[in-house]
């Protein structure tokens, strides 16, 4: 099985951080190949910076689908793209988001999240409200610690980010979710010191992907995400449609 | 007062449609231009083209800011790209969706949408949960006519249009939302035909932005929609920033 | 086009109020007129008012249908007798919590409101409810002044209320809607000293009602909201209705 | 005990239906009367017949206050002026949607409610999210009777209700509640032939007044629903409120 | 008229202040008999003890039935089995949190609950979802006193109670509901402290189930909650069923 | 990894079924041991039969505490007594209807249900609501054929649910959750008839316990899931407390 976890933004040590923390979780037997797009922002903090990945991104997914990879994980927290993605591709496509979610709801009844920046607050709200689990969320808490420092031992993140968990405790959340991929290594040492079980959206995705392929599921594709219509597209990917042939052209057209 | 209509996807007929259906409404005194995006899809009927039109309609707002516009409308039913055009603005920007949504609401106790494809109507119960209208909305039917046949006669769209929007006044809603710009120039024949208000999205957003401006109101700026911070991007409009000099590159970098 | 705008308690001091903000935002050739029943509460501040404040209200409407009046305001934050309303008159009707929550509902992801006397936020909580805001609401906060006492600068009003906006800000909303018809003319300077968006309702409802009439658009009178079938009615409002010749009796009966 | 049971209409008839359904409810020890306003609208079947019927409500719990009632009951399916009456009275206020709810609720997992005119179910299921039941109810269907026909024979009453609750119970209904004060007579009836518990709201509010009161338990009175403020009223009940001698004057004043 | 009010824990002395606190509501002419299962915990606190005290009750309303009690009450606020009863027992049975929160939604707009261990409120405010309240509770808080510790006056559960109430009112509370059986007979004097309404949940089902077998009423047994359909079951109750003779085996088989 | 597959039921054969469909998707590594338990009704097809299953289960896991299991798995489709095993295991508990659900989700924008009798559709629902995706669910419908003639050829029941499900498919889902662990082995020829994802919840919850244990993530025990306080028990699995030594009594009381 061959699992392409796509980073959103163009930072390739982010890419890396992530591929590790998609690898220790994988089963054997299954390859986690962790991708950076060729377009798109240094990192994800804005619904701006959001929009501006998403084509980047399905760049990474319409050249899996011509390579046979069996399922994605798009590793940023805002779940960019993920609709779009899962039109084009034929196996299951996970957001972090979305997998953080799933997973923390098993392990209770309530859960909170501790992100990055207040301003990204208002996304991961919408995204639970999305995927039905609004009502399980308690509250989602900022470190105000930025993404590209989240690995940056003088930013505090660690301290900042563990003591964000505890307030998400003390309101009464069963579990905490990660709201961020360069959070990925941070999770397991976070968990000790909050003492609940603390989720990374990474490892969480990874190991839901899995299970799907395992499963023999995909995303439905008798309705809303049935591929694209051919259609003339200017500039962007214009050359890209998971029905056409490997040798397509690839990428920003001119 | 300068308000630009920005249509989403690269077809020019269709912003010529939208142009008109705006200026028919906008007050004496306003400008309105509706303007057609350097990339994209020809029309957007999926979660795919709907992503791949956003750095095309962020290029055209961000252009619109080095030139003074005072609000924009997005022109396409999927409202794509309002946030992240919000926090690049400094006027108000309001979607067709959003806009159709709110006038709507304001003229009963429920309302219906007839769309184009029923392949779009999640993302239509999706934005209209986001906007809080959810428990408003009836139902969202869809005639099947894609979007670029709208306004070709042999299509039926009409009748087709028509037809739904009587199945939604008979399943009890007080006003008719119709779920396309390129539905824009039928509104009044529809609303005429079936005895009930039929909202086109266009009018109603380019009446409610001139309303807004006219109020002094815009975004606020103090949280999620403040401006994103600056940050290196790769690619796609990698000059742009609405805080940069008005002569930074534009558009799709090599 | 006219606009009547119906403060709906006997203070004509408030009319006056209410009055001024409407026209400083009504557009070119648009007559508002700002109206004061003869029957009713000085001010409204309990669902008991309320309730008393309608009938005059009403009497306003159906004197304004036989004169011609286009669109109605109701310019009291409990948005009485709104339904009522809108079953009399063919134009539309349109409320200032209705029109305040609109308006903040397109500034950004939230906002929260800040009203007169706590006895009054369930009410401002159930109209949010109504018309579909409830989960665009983060709260309701009273500065605890009385209506009659707004513009009175020895209440503090002024000072109270943007101290309550900080609140609200701080508590991650984009917007601030203000909860009273008597605090239209703080609106601005209550604004500026928050640095965020703040919607006074009667402002916005006079813009919006002349939006709605430029769309063409009014109630829909297919269902709920048709004409209210004639009937004896016993003491008030008697030789009322809408459907009836202007000479008939109006008011309260013996 | 004493428990005022107010006919919100002028239909004297109809109030003695209405008493004769509470009396054949009420415990052992426990008066019930049955009262008719002096001012309002022949029967209520729309919004601005429910405003113009308030008045005349409120006139009977301030009368019933200035006299020793220890409940009271209002009577007609739309709740009106339940909040205003609350605020007035001492003891519980209870109306007969309200209460039909509360009783269905209690018999299953969801309930339908049938009514007369298709024209008062949005208001039936605005209720029914105001009172918490919106998820509860499968479904609100009209019988197309008008209230003062329903007890004519003529009208086929008791056959179309009998039809609808059969409709609400193959939608999968546990209980069915009727929607209008004017079928309390009919329920023991519809019941036998449905083959599910049918609810009369009258009934109900009746048993459910009195099992408040022998709890002891009356409306809390420590924020929303405290007295209202003193203040002069013109016209209408100016001279009334709960706080004044009995000897106040009564009405509606020139 | 018979009600069997149901102990669900093991504990006689609960079941007395339990008795005591039912018959002091009930009307005349209602027989009140409090039962003591003879299996289960001796309190229920958590998940697994409610697990366990279920079948003990069932017991005891399948004697019921045999004996042709005419209602019952589940007295624990988890209201454990309470589908489960109704599926077995001809007249209605009610749950005390079901009760005290009906009564409680009658007496304003919101209200809170006070209950003994801060693990047991996620299941308090899964009630309220369920029986459609979610949105009237304004918090659920805990005074942390141990069930069987309530009436020993050297856990200072009184006081503790009566200071979490004045938090729920201070929080916008119209009313408090008590959280747990072993609260009734402090009900009154907390009330008394408090100044709002405060309902014991026993007391409450109490009248409740009175009044609905005066208006005839049980749940409906056309769907969800016909009798179990007859099949083997190994130990537990196995010779229980409701259609089967008064002499079958009851109880817990080898 | 050790994964427990508790089939409440009582029918061992059924239990078989359930164990080769859990197998049949575990990782390598991975032992899954199907359980019979020792009490309890042959099918659970009511609220009755389901509270008679749970001492059972509960007897399992408290068995699988003692002799190290990982993971557990509740295998019928009302998720009967999740809460009580997740307060006394250290592992993971999951659902049927739990794991079903969130596979489900992940393939679409909605997916809908198919269960066994009709009786169990309102239990279907509140699991989806309990579980945060009523507003994903689409419809639940029943096939009508019972528990233990699923696997009867004569019953008819592949092509009974083939038709459910291919209304729910028109009905706008994107998936299908099989609603019966009975179900188990039809789900692979059901999909490949109705063209779409259909979700078998005892295959999607092994894998998502497998994947919680390889996440190291299990229940918060920090509130309402810690270990049940200690205390007497009489009758119904008296002896057993995760916290005691392995030799307690085990099952059922004299």
């Amino acid at each position: 099985m061959r699992i392409r976890v796509v980073n959103p933004n163009t930072t390739v040590a982010m890419t890396e951080t992530i591929g590790r923390a998609a690898a220790a979780v994988a089963g054997p037997g299954t390859l986690v190949e962790a991708v950076t797009p060729t377009m798109g922002p240094a990192s994800i903090e804005s619904h701006y910076e959001e929009a501006l990945a998403v084509p980047g991104l399905l760049e990474q997914v319409a050249l899996g689908e011509q390579e046979g990879v069996d399922a994605y994980v798009v590793a940023c927290f805002g779940d960019p793209g993920l609709d779009a993605a899962r039109e084009i591709a034929t196996g299951p496509v996970i957001g972090i988001a979305e997998a953080g979610f799933h997973a923390a709801a098993m392990l209770g009844r309530r859960f909170g999240v501790v992100t990055t920046l207040a301003r990204t607050t208002g996304r991961a709200h919408e995204l639970a409200e999305r995927y039905g689990f609004a009502s399980l969320v308690t509250e989602v808490r900022a470190c105000e610690v930025a993404v590209l420092a989240l690995d940056d031992p003088a930013s505090g993140a660690r301290e900042l980010i563990v003591e964000e968990c505890r307030a998400v405790v003390a309101g009464g959340a069963d579990a905490v979710v990660l709201g961020c991929a360069g959070m990925a290594e941070l999770c397991a040492e976070v968990s000790r010191a909050v003492g609940v079980p603390v989720v990374d959206g990474v490892a969480a995705a990874t190991v839901l992907a899995e299970s799907l392929v395992r499963l023999g599921l995909g995303t439905g594709k008798c309705g809303e995400y049935a591929p694209p219509p051919p259609k003339p597209v200017t500039g962007l990917l214009a050359g890209f449609r998971r029905d056409q042939p490997a040798d397509a052209t690839i990428g920003v057209a001119a």
